[in-house]
């Protein structure tokens, strides 16, 4: 895997960890200390603030999951990528997007800019 | 228009700009003065940064303008937008890209990430 493909699977790890010790850790392996994440509802910085973003999102959707939407399109420090949030049970995914990320020398994450494609119609 | 539209506008008239006078001061307008631009070959950062890469681009590409492709999406300080290399004589458009852009307090542009949808295939 390419350095920006290994950061979007850490990535999604992070989005996808289940327990508060799990999501701590996973957010620490994808982003550095002073990482940061904003999408349209979400604007902050640093470990804790990163991991208070994913349980809000796994409160928001329970049985849900984050997955990967096509290939990783990286080069520099940067790459883009689409994601769904899939229903476990289902396969329905109510909620679509698309990020840029910013990796730092270390290869986590500096920088989330995220963008919503498909929102919940209810 | 947004703060967003507006960064936008001011970054497509600096991509348009004719000759390196008017191409400095479009950049120096568009640009905050340690702006970076970053797209698959150009990494860059200053004003004479960006405005090097917009004047090779202008050489590679004579008689070619960057027109914006469907809306900005924007939110908090960041917005993304579609743009294609149209030639002026024919309406061809060998190039088409997506930027994501990053703006200052002062609505000057402090980053741009640039990715590319489509390219010459000769």
């Amino acid at each position: 895997m390419s350095v920006h493909e290994t950061a979007v699977a850490r990535y999604f790890e992070a989005w996808n960890a289940q327990g508060a010790e799990d999501i701590a850790k996973a957010v620490a392996d994808a982003w550095t200390e002073d990482g940061t994440y904003t999408d349209p509802l979400a604007d902050v910085s640093g470990h804790a603030g990163v991991a208070a973003v994913i349980a809000g999102a796994h409160e928001q959707f329970p049985g849900f999951e984050f997955r990967q939407l096509g290939e990783v399109d990286g080069h520099h420090s940067i790459a883009r990528f689409g994601w769904e949030l899939v229903s476990v049970a289902d396969g329905s995914a109510p909620v679509a997007g698309f990020d840029v990320i910013e990796l730092a020398e270390d290869g986590r994450i500096r920088r989330v800019f995220g963008f919503l494609d498909r929102v919940p119609t209810s």
